[in-house]
């Protein structure tokens, strides 16, 4: 329960915290999140020192803010500081691994099928540079009875492919927001002799991470997307075996100092979306800190989830509750008349949602169904949820007029 | 000559342009280059639209801001906008292309002792990932006689070194401030059956580019140094022949799709240095373009030069005129009484400049010496100049004193 001095989610926390546009329904916050006004401006207080005075800020401020945001993100992710860096994106944090390992002749990747599309192709592209090695994927279908089942399926595949040295395991897949169970899959690995290398891109801020409990080998996590920093932040912890050999894409005037100087400068860039961590941190607490914002949000996608799947012919991703994502649900749309189930008819509906209604409502296609992947975040209410009962009812019904 | 509608350089575009701190005395625009107010405010409304909308702006508002930025920034640097791609940094630049090309055992990597640290040990870090490969360098020393001496010495180690693949070229070396004869080098290169990959970090808004010209096979320069756009934005010029095998450093979505868009798309990230360069390059024009801004800026070094070895015991680099960058002088300074000629040396003075004078002013440790480099831009006066005399003075007398 929020005491007196919590803030009032929804609309009242939408107009006093963040700059979101008038008239329009977001219910997206899972794909690019959302930077509340004091982060904003933090960025241009920081952004505004780098200009008015550049060698002061490159050679004197930057350094200490950087340190201390390292250090307060990674009490945020229950890590040590020496072991996480601060990385553009989750895209970035995967890429920087498995382009540093050092493959041999018939190495190979182990990913699945459920992985978001950029880190498909980022595995199938280091696959291909591997003399005889490549991408060996799992493939995932729905229903999905338990965890087990999806901890069975990485037990085969290791087991059918002895060359693989590296998994990419996503601890909430993108499009289908499952939480998979990375800390049974990590050991199943370590077992093998595996480098477990997990794709938090949706978790930090959403679920309560504790990275060292996971005992994996790297774990990568956006921080702009449920932690409120500004897009471009992203942290990726490096287990302390591999701090000799793993290497940030860019080597620059720190190289073999170490992760923490190596990842901390790579030329001259706006290193503001990591040093403003802090505020984005602080921002999180005032709000309640994980356990009120999940409360609040989890509680209301369950009741818009009810809602829909009441009100008409729409199926919830059938997965264990376990495994639901806490701001994100998924619902299956029946037949929708005029729409396929193809990506560019899922891109087709995101569109007329946007276009006719001003509603951002991401619509993807998932085995062979169209899907409405649903967020919630503390500035929105039920009113956002009910807005688009109508709408779907139309866009199904269109059928039985003919 | 500036005409009458010409803006006022100096103290008036100083406090007219720039939100630079008073009571500051800027003399190093060369290390971090400097963001107008106009600018800075584009990427704040970019910023804005971002936060308040983040799907319209990632969907929608980013890719034609891109692609207009693109295109002029191909223009400015003259290339087909086909060819060029944003990178955050130089060094980036530099990186992507030696981390994309497909070694093969033996293959070495030629560079130069003037080269700017980063890229020295970028150098020596994809050389020692190459089975019995290496960074091979040459070694200048001052003075420097003529163009054709520094062509002679790449030739002679190319003949030395046939294992050469690739060669990394400064356009105007960084600590050293010497233009080096690019077109010449990168023919013989071209000769041989060596790629040029120009690091012409320094270059753009200081040279009049037309990198077709060149005819180069990379290109790689910041606009954040000299072409008044915020930290972290850089050209890479990839010639056509090598658009199939020249990845960016990050793989994501749009792998596979060529140049243009694999570089354009690499993860959710801040791209608003890109979107604000047209009105960088707007500013420019404005303030009179490279023409009148390297006439004021050259002739203002020049004087400057001129008074300061005229005051006391201070030598020019001795380097030809031809060889000399527009924005950019060095001045060796005889022996500083309390300072030996180390890198630490430099930092130590550089710190006395900055912490009892408020005066930022690059000191150097090159060749065995202690070298001031001063750079110019248009909010610099005479007076910046003269404020120094004093304090040189009075360090280079201290040994008299005793």
């Amino acid at each position: 329960m929020a005491d007196k001095d919590s803030p009032v989610f929804g609309q009242s926390v939408r107009e006093k915290e963040f700059n979101l546009e008038k008239d329009w329904n977001f219910l997206n916050t899972g794909s690019y999140g959302v930077t509340p006004k004091c982060v904003q401006e933090a960025q241009q207080r920081h952004q505004f020192k780098m200009n008015s005075h550049p060698e002061k800020w490159f050679r004197r401020e930057v350094e200490p803010l950087y340190k201390e945001a390292t250090k307060e993100a990674a009490d945020f992710v229950g890590c040590d500081s020496q072991d996480l860096v601060f990385v553009q994106n989750a895209t970035t944090g995967i890429n920087t691994v498995l382009k540093s390992y050092p493959y041999e002749k018939e190495d190979c990747i182990l990913v699945t099928n459920a992985t978001y599309g950029a880190i498909k192709k980022t595995c199938n592209h280091v696959g291909s540079n591997i003399t005889d090695g490549k991408a060996i994927y799992i493939e995932f279908s729905i229903p999905i009875e338990s965890e087990d089942q999806i901890v069975e399926k990485f037990k085969r595949a290791i087991a059918e492919n002895p060359s693989i040295k590296i998994a990419v395991i996503d601890h909430i897949t993108s499009p289908t927001a499952m939480i998979l169970p990375v800390k049974k899959i990590a050991a199943l690995c370590r077992e093998n002799g595996i480098l477990s290398m997990i794709d938090g891109a949706h978790a930090p801020g959403q679920l309560d991470l504790n990275i060292e409990e996971l005992n994996v080998d790297f774990y990568t996590g956006n921080f702009h997307k449920w932690v409120f920093t500004p897009r471009g932040c992203a942290i990726l912890y490096i287990n302390r075996n591999h701090h000799d050999w793993v290497k940030p894409l860019v080597t620059s005037h720190n190289y073999q100092r170490g992760p923490y100087w190596e990842f901390e400068y790579q030329g001259t860039r706006d290193d503001t979306p990591y040093t403003v961590v802090p505020h984005a941190l602080q921002f999180y607490k005032r709000m309640g800190g994980v356990s009120r914002v999940r409360e609040y949000n989890s509680d209301l996608l369950d009741k818009g989830v009810e809602m829909l799947c009441s009100s008409f012919d729409l199926r919830r991703f059938p997965i264990p509750k376990s495994m639901e994502a806490p701001y994100m649900r998924l619902l299956i749309l029946p037949k929708v008349p005029g729409y396929g189930t193809t990506e560019e008819d899922a891109n087709r509906l995101f569109a007329y949602f946007a276009e006719k209604y001003n509603i951002v409502l991401l619509v993807v296609s998932v085995f062979d169904h169209l899907i409405i992947r649903l967020s919630a975040q503390i500035f929105n209410t039920m009113d956002d949820y009910n807005q688009i009962v109508d709408i779907l009812k139309d866009l199904l019904k269109k059928d039985d007029e003919k």
